[in-house]
């Protein structure tokens, strides 16, 4: 089960038609999901039209609509039990998570655990080593967030108790391998060794590097993680008549989406699309085996158009037409532009280098780093202006973001999600129940029917002696402030009494 | 072959939700096309990424990439032989064309005639009855665009020579029905007598109305007009081995989205799903025949979603949260407002009631209309005075449709088009091959190949004795003002050479 957090139709029309004009590549060169396109998911939660990440999970892993905010719950905040935990209990299957995002942010979490509000990510992480009703269910977690495993006491730790989660997994929720840090404990895992297994391995303190940000030498990207848990967990099921459940997301797609940041946005869809050919040449070498792809939501409400003047727009991304993203800059007839070109010249994330602005001294050396990272060399005196004027890194992200999109000729609706259908890829055995437009519960029936699932059973064996294990309380003071400022875009959301509709 | 000119991905989630939440409906209940989804088009043209509806329909109709504004011809300007003039003169089959746009506009006008700038209409005319090489290609034009037909000494007409088309086609082009006005004429034509075919009827000078406009004792709908030309090609094909081809376009959902008017563009798309329902019905009742429908392109760069203030957005597109649209609107918390309503309370469409509230004598009056017919009772004084100062009908159509999309919490990038895939629908025998994710030019190669259709035949022979007749020279003198301002957004395209990317 492959999710590409925030991918929107558009989004994947844009990384199309920039990776094809980039590499000169015909009109009809297609991408790795392109060839395995299926149908669609319909995204709505129980509680509005536009789904949260939370939510669009527990659709795909519980097979129900939840409300906004809700991790592995019904919409009455009650347990639901998951895909991954009968694949593991019933079937006795293998079972891992891959995540670019902290293992315990809402996508990982709403497979591994239940929790009635997705930012109590310590509550999360408690469960995902094993301590539920249950018993662990993971075999694997590659991904980021180790400060939620780590006592309030270390330096790293972002919990509120003393709890040390890698010791207590080890200790008594019979983990083999459990790691953190940068990559190079991970390299020195075995790929044919499935002794290794049950593993944690998580790479940063908070969310894993956006691909264009990446140090190559600290973390391995989506498509290194997911080779290695895919040889993993294949060695280790090699002898059994049980195969494996794996769940990997491409987290970050989202929050590029959220800051409209297009070139972040655009490098995570295409190592994606890399992750995304590996499990089907993964397929091909085990063809008893389904891939899955789909999208929790869209985010950020990209088009692919945009219109940059109140004179109607030729139809600009990518034309044969002059520049003109800004009224007060100079008009030059005989400047042909390609929009991608813009995008090609970036070098960071806004986010990232959003930091690095507010840090220079001086109005000129942000305009001088400005221009090399993000490729901008005709900055107008307004936008000049408005630099200097932020003070907060989340206004310089959109800032630097915007600055960026405008060039590029794409629009954004939103710093939010939206409610378009997203589509659906599958490839493999037995996908043809996968073809059309679906409900996103459906994915999640559709994977517990191939896998002979009983998520009704699981459900009751997950509440039969402890149905209040998942109400452990978050208050304001057990909230994590992250460094991280794009996690105030969830943090600000708070619970709307998860209202339902259906 | 249906289209849905300008219906992007996020379109065909807006209309469904909306339907849902109008209708008290679940949240799993579909419209007609949703039960037939099979992929998506890819529809960048061979000049740019975001294509126009002239080059968006010469992929399907010629089964191939031309430049924005090619009309029937290939990137270097030369007759390309469609799917209609082969089934028609190969196949011996009827064809017919339904559109609410001008019969001559972009869509219906590249499976019917070729010149090299969409905006030469009197030329199309001249072609659609028969005119050219190959002589009449079209069996049945129902649509809009009269003044096209009638000659210039006419008080309706708006051509630029004295040709009386209408005249024309009955005298010397074998046509045996031909009206125009309102359907008065049209309802009298008896739908089992294939001896009315060839039937020409306009309804309208220039484009038919929007849904939301129309007069149900002047102009049929989509629909109607679907159904008769369904019953009469299958009563003039009954006794024969060959069947019909019929193309089918809900022309101005993409004319609403232009204009960002999310009231007419739903009445439009859920019209179009009405007619998507009866063409199934048909094919049901005749299992030989293949439906598809598609889109040439997205139009407006539609979001469900939209950032209203600086303030992180709730997902707000029907949520049961308090309504902030404006900044100097009173924060009412205890007023809790859907967003489909906004829409429900929409009488007319801002194209239309732009002109009628230019005509009003006082601001007053303007109000008063506009709280009348958008069901906009919280109108700003900022909003009051944008109104008041507005002279021009385009403006004030757009300045309309934002004050619905503000409300209704929906978000627009351009008033062009945009570069996004549309979504593929298909119904009926064979359709298996349009599974998945297709370039545009695809529709036209299997709707060739499984009526048996030869396009390279139809090319050569539409050539062979004058390669010049579709060269009608265009110039700004033969170019017509319509008084429909939404032309102008076609009209200032021009063409760029018709440079060629592929």
């Amino acid at each position: 089960m492959m999710i590409s957090d925030g991918l929107g139709p558009a989004s994947v029309s844009f990384a199309r038609t920039y990776y094809q004009y980039i590499n000169k590549q015909a009109y009809d060169y297609e991408l790795p999901l392109d060839t395995i396109h299926v149908g669609q998911s319909r995204t709505r939660s129980s509680s509005t039209l536009v789904t949260d990440s939370a939510a669009g999970a527990t659709a795909f892993s519980c097979g129900l609509k939840t409300y906004n905010g809700g991790v592995g719950v019904d919409p009455h905040g009650k347990p639901c039990g998951t895909v991954l935990e009968s694949a593991k209990h019933h079937r006795k299957m293998l079972t891992g998570l891959v995540a670019t995002s902290r293992i315990s942010h809402a996508t990982p979490a709403s497979f591994s655990s239940h929790v009635k509000d997705r930012d109590n990510e310590n509550a999360i992480a408690v469960q995902q080593i094993g301590d539920t009703p249950l018993g662990r269910s993971v075999d694997l977690m590659f991904g980021g967030g180790y400060c939620h495993y780590l006592p309030k006491s270390d330096p790293q730790g972002c919990r509120q108790d003393e709890r040390h989660l890698f010791k207590e997994a080890q200790n008594s929720k019979n983990w083999t391998t459990v790691q953190h840090g940068d990559r190079r404990h991970w390299d020195q895992v075995p790929t044919d060794d499935p002794s290794v297994l049950p593993i944690i391995s998580l790479f940063t303190s908070g969310h894993m590097s956006y691909e264009i940000d990446r140090d190559h030498a600290k973390e391995p990207s989506l498509t290194e993680m997911s080779d290695k848990a895919l040889r993993l967990l294949a060695a280790g099921t090699q002898d059994s008549e049980q195969g494996f459940f794996l769940m990997i997301e491409g987290s970050r797609i989202d929050m590029a989406a959220h800051s409209n940041d297009p070139a972040a946005h655009l490098y995570d869809i295409l190592e994606y699309q890399n992750t995304v050919a590996l499990v089907k040449s993964f397929v091909d070498q085990h063809p008893d085996t389904i891939m899955i792809s789909t999208s929790d939501h869209e985010t950020g409400g990209l088009s692919l158009a945009r219109q940059v003047s109140a004179k109607y727009p030729k139809y600009l991304w990518y034309n044969l037409f002059p520049r003109l993203p800004h009224k007060k800059m100079i008009l030059n007839l005989f400047y042909f532009d390609r929009y991608p070109d813009v995008l090609k010249n970036v070098k960071r994330s806004t986010a990232l280098l959003a930091a690095q602005v507010l840090k220079q001294t001086s109005d000129q050396n942000k305009q001088k780093l400005v221009a090399d990272q993000l490729g901008i060399q005709d900055m107008t005196k307004d936008e000049m202006k408005t630099l200097s004027g932020i003070t907060k890194v989340k206004r310089m992200d959109q800032y630097l973001a915007e600055m960026v999109s405008l060039r590029s000729q794409l629009g954004w609706a939103t710093h939010g999600h939206s409610g378009v259908d997203v589509n659906l890829y599958a490839y493999g055995k037995y996908i043809d129940e996968l073809r059309g437009s679906h409900e996103n519960v459906d994915i999640g029936h559709i994977i517990s029917k191939k896998l002979n699932l009983d998520l009704d059973a699981i459900t009751h064996q997950l509440n039969k002696h402890d149905s209040s294990f998942h109400l452990t309380p978050i208050t304001q003071s057990v909230k994590v402030e992250y460094t991280d400022h794009l996690d105030q875009y969830h943090h600000n959301e708070g619970l709307l009494h998860h209202p339902t509709l259906i």
